[in-house]
């Protein structure tokens, strides 16, 4: 059997993973000579054995711990439950990885009717006593034993009546040993048995409260928020009380070592004398700066800096702290890394360096790539925010705060940007609201999830967006939408917030986030350190230019029919689409030819000679064809065909399950003039740049949804026949490469015959994933709320790759792939792309490059960097 | 280089894949010393390199080619091209396995101007000779430069009015010279360039015509029927002409060793006197019984009967060949193994067996499993044929009994099968109609013998055909045919019955066949060498009983929602799916309960102790709504809520692709009161049957599409819990398995830790083909016509194991699953438990089981005795 229970001394700061952040920095700070209160920790595996037993504390375990105990008060001189120096104990959580709020906290164990009289006697203080005594009854009974607080909070207010006050604070010692009483009443009445006196018990019953807690709902979201793995489990942190609200000599306070807001190096906190640590964050009181403690005892602040001082430079890192003082003596309850905003973050690792504190890799693996997204969207301006109250809450979809008039079209939103600044509001988005939603400073949809086309599109742009917010009952055609009893008008103001997912009525007002000058030195070093290459996923000029300021190496992906949904554009490929004759088609064709070439020519002197990947026509054509009546008229009328003949085409068109249907490569095959006008205009843009800029492009032309070489031999036989003739003819010497996308579990099983034929492999992790888990991307959030609720599964496939599954299946492909062309290029160009998580995954199996949407570009580079200086330290 | 030309001396029966049936076999009897016309084959291998060298005969090949004919002549002692001994060749194709009329044939090459006179000279019959070079003309036209045949006809007709005869026959020497002559001028009219005279040209035209003809639409149809691979290639046999059309001491005829109608074991076949092959097949003069031959030329007959006979030992199996008489001479021209009916194939399999000339594992690798099907098809109902009178009478074609609507296109029939059952009726049947074939129900032709194309297909089909029905009188253009004086109309039913001959007006019952007494002793050897299990899908009793019947050793399937679309069942799954609360969905399935527990109790019963695996709910949940307005409003009128609530509960259940969507586990985990009762209704079911009838069973509980360990967890959590608490208060013991469909490529990919949960694997191949190509079933359609178009695919992944891809992952699963648990059962329940190709990989990847429909069942135990063979002979 493990040993289930350290004291602190016993432990240290390497020891999270057993004892939790707390417990580790507790007993770290206990080897180094700081004060802190004894006790001892319950480690993680105590947590994990509880759920394996069903829920249960095994035998041994209680032994074990009643053991810990006895050592606690040999060390304290204090025993538990004990009339003449009683120990009173407080019980928390803390799990490796902060968890802030999520899971529960009991103070005061170890009273019962005698020890807190004997408390009373030795503290000389009865009524502060008694104020502990009913306060550790009301948090027993709601956390341990789940009898709501509400009940007690309502004997306090009858109390405070029957006694003419409105504080709690004037109530007397005598009222408060009543309110003690009627709580233990009010306990056996709800629960049918009697307040346990027995500290054992009392412990034992806190210590499944706070197992249980690691299995709250909230603690359940917040680890998916977080990816923090649920078979962690939490530490249990038993310590010795000491208590700030002892009278005038007492306090309690939070401090970190440096700004975490702005990461300025200076000592930054507060605190508040006769107070606990709950009253300072209730705020109810107001606290005072941690710098007027130097008036108040200098004695106590010179101490508390020194601590503060040594603890910064003992981890390398700005500290949050916890502090009392209980009559004049400074205690340490906590310490840890201090959470910091991302402008913060930067400063702060790169100052850390400067002073010699940390080396360029640790300040690095300071900063969590994801955080990086706050500093290249607009936020919402703190104060304006304070005042705001949020009126519903959708997916955090697409970050960045947006503010301006709601409507509900595209069209609509288009138009009226040019009077100010709108907010897009639909049910879902569909390709056809695109420039609406570019016009828009943020999209709000009713439906969809953090995979929906709004929030993919919308990242792409680096437009905000609020998705899923089915709070919002929408009634386009009467021109307005209700949360709750609130109307709002099509043309109202409204606020969203893309990082919280939070809609507020009216506007607030928003800053542009600015990339200050730490970012480029930190994104540097990232650079020299990383190997994997970042590229970008844009399917223009604009796209192209902001992802290479944020410093994409090249174009993973560029989804050449996210170009065919403007004006002239889609009536062409509605004619293509429509067209019973090849003629007919290659006429349509030659139309979007000269527009397919001049958006080439735009990205490749965007690109200038860093790599562009282009992939031809992917989505299944029904995404085209017109739905109004209108305009299959003026179709109809434009192609001189009757009305009726385009309606049943656009019906043939129709596939129980698109996402299995005619799409991908199979355009190709079905329609090669597909891929000969699209060969030919990638091949002419190139020829032409180059005899412009004597740039060297090598485009790299990729055919998607191969699921069997022969499906790939075929395209790139139209490809290589036509971009041969081509080039032959233009005179210029140029070579591109044919690849291809790996985004079908076929695909992976075959793809040592696939490489045979293409020249690079880039996988396309959302399809992968689809059919990878049988899931359709469109509809599968109701499934994964129930998923997560059981516990199936702790994240999005679609947003963070599932390296169990959807991982082999990537693993096996690039290592056939490698098997019959060692020197094949692999890179990524999922979703997937820009997760931190799945780049790290890319990094470790061998990828050349991930390619994301330009905004998250940096996060990929720092990803990058970090998956190479944590795979170097394994070695 | 490999040697591509082999003389027939140098070659064997074994080297089929190299030289084809036809060339093999001509070799082989050759060595025999048998009279065969000398020549040589051209091998598969080079008509492979002809296609891989861009449909271009390489020089070295024409070269080996050349020498070949070099060689030929002086065995022949004629020369190709030559005036006093002029060599006529024919040029066939012949591929490793027989596809009949499929491919090009080419006769009487080597003749022009000069040696056409020659000839005549020679022969001393100069009609012969200019109608044996007039054909040639417009064969070569045809065949090789694809000139239609009309254009030469029309000269005929045009001919036979000037020279005021009806006949081809009644036009003299001189006519058919001249007509020779125009088709010449027609043909440097059609083509620009003269009809080549050089006998090389015409043959290595020629060879390249058959080389091209392997890749024609019907030889690729005919292909994927048959499962035989497009780059096997075809051989082409250059043979030297004898003539059966030299006078009346001269003729043509096939024959078979055994009946291939019955397999009696008596020479069964027809000749005609003074006629060519193709008149035999054509069906024009009515052919005498090759037992006649014994009059018309003893000698020649005893002869025949001799090599017949030698043939038959030779190769251990009944013979089909075709023979020439030239001026009292007899040659031999072809031998091959007789396709023959299903009925016949048993019988002969026993009957070689009963004579010692085959082991019981060659007699059954010599009847091909598809082959059964035709033995399960029903015959007339006694009752209802006693009361019905033939009208016609034609040939008993292929045995079986038709019933359906006369289409007198195969167009027609194929489109108008997709309503109903239809009967093919045609003046003749050419290549062109297979598909026609396929779907119809039966064929019946007015024209041809029992070796015509409509019978030697229809009997490969196992398709019912009643052929050469001269009574039969088409007004096809007007669309009906006359009977005597009974009109009918196209579209109006008619039946006939292949084993008799006889035709008839109207619908008649059908009944199943019954199976004779050769089936039992021919299957029971397959059951005695396969090791393989064939179980049943089966979802009713009915169903369970008529596979007993087939040999079914358990169910492999039940899909219990087949069991919820009837009345009062769909009603109550409809109340279930539109609950807002547990209580009201729990009040619905208490409905259904006792109507699962009575199926179950009935497939209990049907299978004694055999397995039954019962599959949970698996289709989503929109399957069961209703989409009638009144249905609609009967359900909510039920369920007591609003009709506006209904439908937006049926709205919300909309997937975009619900083939990915909430179905399956999927089902179970979200309403996990659907497991629940599922898990009551199986063991008591179970439980009640064990009571009353003492059976030992073993109920198998499966969990349909997981993916992930923890989704079948859960599941199993609920179904364990269900059933330990039934069959503890039952007091009786009882054992169940719970096990998972593994249908999902990720299940594959993490088979290991599923099979930590699973107590059996089923693989559901449809599913999983759907997922691992990317294809959805239900739309697949169009896309698979163009990959069969492009060969990019050969064959329905969806009816044929896809065993490079979908079977990687399979064999994946089967390999990870045993290495957690040893002795996991693994069988396979998708339509490819039926397809022999698909159940030899399931015997060579060593599942336990393929489940098939119940028809299917006979076809899988063959093919698993066939597996089993083939894979012991590969050790």
């Amino acid at each position: 059997m493990p040993k289930f229970v350290y004291q602190f001394r016993e432990g240290n700061g390497k020891m999270r993973e057993l004892l939790g952040g707390k417990g580790a920095n507790l007993a770290e700070m206990t080897n180094l000579g700081m004060p802190v209160p004894q006790g001892f920790t319950i480690t993680t595996e105590a947590c994990t054995k509880y759920y394996e037993d069903g829920e249960v504390i095994a035998p041994e375990l209680v032994e074990e711990i009643m053991e810990g105990l006895k050592e606690m008060e040999a060390i304290t001189g204090k025993k538990f439950g004990d009339l003449e120096n009683p120990l009173l104990v407080s019980v928390r959580s803390g799990s490796r990885a902060s968890m802030p709020g999520m899971m529960d906290t009991i103070l005061n164990l170890g009273l019962n009717d005698e020890v807190v009289e004997a408390f009373a006697k030795k503290t000389g203080n009865p009524r502060f006593a008694y104020d502990s005594y009913r306060r550790f009854i009301q948090m027993y009974s709601d956390v341990v034993m789940e009898v709501g607080k509400k009940y007690f909070e309502a004997l306090i207010d009858e109390m405070k009546e029957k006694k003419g006050v409105k504080l709690d604070t004037e109530l007397t010692a005598e009222d408060l040993k009543e309110l003690a009483n009627q709580f233990k009443a009010e306990y056996k009445a709800k629960l049918g048995v009697d307040f346990p006196s027995d500290a054992k018990e009392q412990l034992m019953g806190a210590v499944k409260a706070v197992f249980r807690s690691w299995n709250n709902p909230r603690a359940i979201v917040y680890r998916r928020m977080n990816d923090i793995p649920g078979d962690w489990g939490t530490a249990v942190n038993v310590q010795a009380m000491v208590f700030g609200n002892m009278g005038e000599t007492s306090g309690t306070g939070v401090a970190f070592t440096r700004n975490p807001s702005t990461g300025e190096k200076v000592l930054y906190g507060e605190f508040l004398m006769n107070a606990q640590g709950e009253d300072v964050v209730a705020g109810i009181r107001t606290p005072q700066s941690i710098q007027q403690l130097a008036d108040t005892n200098p004695a106590v602040y010179a101490q508390f800096v020194e601590i503060a001082d040594k603890l910064e430079k003992h981890y390398g890192d700005m500290q949050d702290m916890e502090f009392t003082i209980e009559e004049g003596k400074l205690y340490m309850l906590q310490t840890r890394n201090g959470k910091r905003t991302a402008h913060a973050a930067l400063k702060i690792a790169v100052d850390l360096v400067n002073e010699g504190m940390a080396t360029k890799e640790e300040a690095l693996l300071k900063v969590d790539p994801k955080q990086l997204d706050a500093l290249l969207h607009p936020q919402f301006d703190a104060a304006a925010l304070k005042a705001a109250t949020p009126v519903a809450k959708g997916l955090p979809a697409s970050p960045g705060a947006a503010t301006g008039r709601a409507f509900f079209t595209a069209e609509k939103a288009k138009e009226e940007a040019k009077n100010g600044k709108v907010v897009l509001v639909r049910l879902e988005t569909s390709p056809e609201d695109i420039e609406g939603m570019d016009a828009a400073q943020g999209v709000l949809t009713v439906r969809g999830g953090m995979t929906s086309h709004a929030a993919v599109v919308a990242r792409g742009m680096g437009t905000c967006c609020v998705a899923g917010c089915g709070d919002v009952k929408m009634h386009e055609e009467e021109g307005y939408f209700m949360i709750g009893d609130i109307r709002v008008n099509e043309g109202e103001p409204i606020s969203i917030d893309g990082s919280t997912g939070n809609v507020y009525i009216g506007e607030i007002k928003t800053v542009e986030a600015e990339l200050v000058g730490d970012f480029g030195t930190f994104m540097g070093w990232a650079d020299e350190v990383r190997t994997l290459k970042v590229r970008t996923n844009a399917d223009t000029p604009r796209d192209a230019e902001q992802a290479v300021r944020f410093g994409a190496e090249g174009i993973g992906l560029c989804r050449t029919e996210h170009m065919f949904f403007e004006g002239e554009r889609i009536k062409a490929i509605r004619e293509m689409i429509c067209s019973s004759t090849v003629e007919q088609r290659k006429a349509a064709l030659a139309k979007l030819l000269p527009m397919q070439r001049g958006d080439f020519e735009g990205l490749f002197m965007a690109m200038g000679e860093r790599p562009v990947t282009i992939r031809f026509l992917d989505p299944p054509l029904h995404e085209f064809v017109p739905t109004a009546e209108e305009d299959i008229v003026e179709l109809a009328n434009e192609m001189n065909m009757e009305v009726d003949a385009i309606k049943t085409i656009i019906a043939d068109l129709h596939e129980f399950n698109p996402m299995l249907g005619h799409r991908g490569c199979r355009l190709a095959i079905t329609y090669p003039e597909i891929a000969e006008m699209q060969t030919t205009a990638v091949i002419e843009a190139a020829i032409n740049v180059k005899k412009q800029t004597g740039f060297d492009i090598v485009p790299e032309i990729m055919i998607p949804l191969v699921g069997e070489v022969k499906e790939l031999k075929f395209v790139k036989n139209i490809v290589t026949r036509v971009a041969d003739e081509i080039i032959a003819k233009s005179g210029i010497e140029m070579k591109y490469m044919v690849g291809t996308m790996i985004e079908i579990p076929r695909a992976c099983v075959t793809a040592d015959a696939i490489a045979g034929e293409a020249e690079f492999f880039s996988f396309g992790t959302n399809d992968l994933t689809q059919m990878s888990f049988g899931f359709s991307r469109d509809d599968v959030g109701k499934i994964l709320n129930a998923y997560y609720e059981e516990k199936i599964l702790e994240s999005d496939p679609f947003a963070r790759l599932d390296q169990t599954g959807v991982g082999t299946l990537v693993k096996m492909a690039a290592e056939k792939g490698r098997s019959v062309r060692p020197n094949i290029k692999l890179g990524i160009c999922g979703e997937h792309g820009g997760d931190p998580s799945s780049v790290e995954f890319c990094h470790n199996v061998g990828l050349n490059y991930v390619s994301c949407s330009p905004y998250r570009v940096p996060i990929a580079r720092l990803a990058a960097a970090h998956a190479k200086i944590k795979a170097d330290m394994k070695k």
